[in-house]
């Protein structure tokens, strides 16, 4: 199999079908992810074999034991694999959209309308799950997709592409409009993250070091998310009680999310006071803490924190922990050390509460609130591709409207320029 | 000169002043474009002068007529800058707006505020206006901003640059949030392109070859502007009189600008009563037609178009003709052939308008209008950074708008996630 060749026809095939799907209408396209869903459901015993070779493979490689989780496809991942896609068609359909037209002094009238953004390439790890929902996101958005898996679940991923297509089909819409690469030759992903003539842009999913990767080859526009070295800052007009709360949820909720907190940040002035239940509420589940030579002062159970350990994303119960001397030290330490991705103040005061939300350059900023709110989901986006650290078109979660943009409508009557 | 040292002393100074710019507030952002406005007419026969010394310079080298017209800074041309200046301080401060919050399920609040993007690398060809044109959209628009002008228009530029550092510090703010690289070195442009950890995005200002070189080599992501092959489709159903005045205008108000009509489609059904009139016009002005057999059957003085003609942006009094078979033929032309610049429709059939807005993938569509409206000014946005035919970011002319975007924010008074 020559790789380029098959690539080129892969791009080709998906800039025809994009055509197609830029026109489909809403309810083409809701018929296509309901037709998705129920396929996905009634093969979900033929889903769960397939699922098995990969697994089977991967433990005879001797994949690690979170690989083989994240892998794994049960019959249950199956049913909100298809609740997922039907979620997807319940969610307002972004392209077409016209918004702001107002009349120029010329007599023109203008606005902007949301469009599909045209081929969307996503390249993803183990998870099989990720084959639909993206599917059905790139689909409702007016996108042609090419998805390319991890080659330890290429099993999978084609018989789950198969039912994506056989759902393309009984709408009426071209099977074109989601291909899965159907080769685990890593020279196919060079080719999609260079091909700029058919793909528009890539949404990496996945670790850093794919990430990193990717970024250092792509020629096609990344909606880029890097890690998340996520920041609880506590001011010291905090209440204590809601500090607490926010540290314990943002931190320990979930030790593995990219929107946990993986360093918290408290003002000198209040640190004596408040560090050291903080210090034990985590410690008490569990959590190392590295601190800063104030902080080991205070909290006996403390290790020392290196440099390194602030812009660490432990993904791990273990949090970095610093004593600053104020609010703008505070924001000087996140906007050095932070990955950009979500950071909290707890604070009563108003002007530093505003502040913080116009200082932080991250893609959230959040008031007396859990770092772990930062998701689609919970921003009422319905469904996310990803959370984009990245700051040209989308920060933050990106729903269906970051895999569109919007273009320029002129309505005139025969107008002319002066 | 270590060139790479140069530059990443630049970038590090750059990143120092975006911080603090991004606190600025909008009454110290004007501020110093006023005083940047003044002192650029305190001193304009400083800058003529300067401005001679390049022209000089290009005449022993031998440069073009054209590049030297674009090369000269006058008077008069000083004062448009000046202008230009005070202009961008009148527009709105599109930093730190806020929309859109809600209320979701769990109590939070959760909206968008606009932000700076951080700093702006721009690399631009012969007009040393442009330096003091993109300094001033970059700095109301809390950008800090690194300027790469050509080596012809170095000592004007120069002289420029001292007048916006000095502005900026009589508002108080650092002289580095506007940099003029001070080498001709072809190097540096190779360093600020890759080096993102300083530089959040480019903005090229310049003709096809530089765009498509810092193509090839950027690793930072750039809003980027390639060619302006637009196109004027009439349909059976246009009202001849308003199609003759479109591509009149569209076509032979300005031969040399981007949003100029490049190409005509005519429906077959109305070419033999409209085109010759069409042609006659054209023609009476100096336009050469290059079209389709069809075209030269019915225009005797129509030269034979190649294929390659379709995709030209010829810049000049020539204009590619070919008779279509209907809208979806024009379409299907116009989404391979384009450069997705803008394009529009002449048509009184409302269905095939509202078509042709959805259906053409360009930055900007229009409907009974000059496609020589796809200008910022025309727009509304007061002014232009340049023209994207990109699909991501922003589309069409970027104003302050477009060197923004948005973050995130939260807003909970110690809530956390379930």
């Amino acid at each position: 199999m020559d790789i380029k060749e098959y690539m080129q026809t892969v791009g080709r095939q998906a800039r025809a079908a994009s055509r197609r799907l830029t026109m489909a209408t809403t309810a083409e396209k809701n018929a296509a992810l309901m037709h998705i869903a129920s396929a996905i459901r009634r093969e979900k015993a033929a889903l769960v074999a397939a699922n098995q070779l990969d697994l089977d493979a991967a433990r005879a490689n001797g994949l690690e034991p979170a690989m083989l989780d994240r892998l794994t496809l049960s019959e249950k991942g199956v049913e909100s694999m298809a609740e997922g896609v039907e979620q997807v068609a319940k969610l307002p359909d972004p392209v077409g959209e016209i918004r702001d037209i107002k009349f120029r002094p010329s007599g023109i009238q203008v606005g902007k309308m949301r469009a599909p953004l045209g081929v969307i390439g996503i390249i993803y790890e183990a998870r099989p799950n990720v084959t639909a929902d993206a599917a059905a996101l790139c689909l409702k958005s007016g996108n042609a997709a090419i998805l390319r898996g991890g080659s330890e679940a290429i099993n999978s991923n084609r018989a789950i592409a198969a039912l994506v297509q056989e759902g393309l089909q009984a709408a009426g819409l071209p099977a074109e409009c989601v291909q899965v690469i159907n080769t685990t030759d890593r020279a196919a992903v060079g080719e999609l993250i260079t091909m700029r003539e058919f793909v528009d842009v890539i949404v990496p999913r996945g670790g850093k070091g794919l990430i990193a990767r990717l970024l250092a080859e792509a020629r096609v526009p990344m909606i880029q998310h890097l890690d998340g070295n996520c920041h609880v800052y506590i001011e010291t007009d905090a209440d204590p009680a809601k500090a607490l709360k926010i540290v314990e949820n943002a931190k320990t909720q979930r030790y593995g999310t990219c929107n946990t907190a993986e360093s918290l940040l408290i003002d000198r002035s209040i640190a004596a006071a408040q560090l050291p239940a903080i210090a034990a509420m985590l410690t008490g589940k569990g959590v190392e803490l590295r601190g800063c030579a104030e902080t080991c002062a205070l909290v006996p159970n403390a290790v020392a924190a290196s440099d390194e350990d602030y812009y660490t994303e432990f993904l791990a119960p273990i949090i970095s922990v610093k004593v600053v001397g104020g609010f703008d030290e505070a924001v000087a330490h996140i906007n050095q050390y932070s990955s950009h991705h979500s950071e909290a103040i707890v604070t009563q005061d108003h002007s530093k509460a505003m502040r913080f939300l116009r200082e932080v350059d991250s893609s959230s900023v959040m008031i007396n609130a859990s770092t772990r709110f930062a998701d689609g989901f919970e921003y009422g986006l319905g469904a996310e591709i990803g959370i984009s650290t990245d700051k040209i078109h989308a920060r933050g979660p990106v729903g269906l409207e970051g895999l569109t943009s919007e273009k320029w409508i002129v309505l005139g009557d025969g107008h002319v320029r002066a």
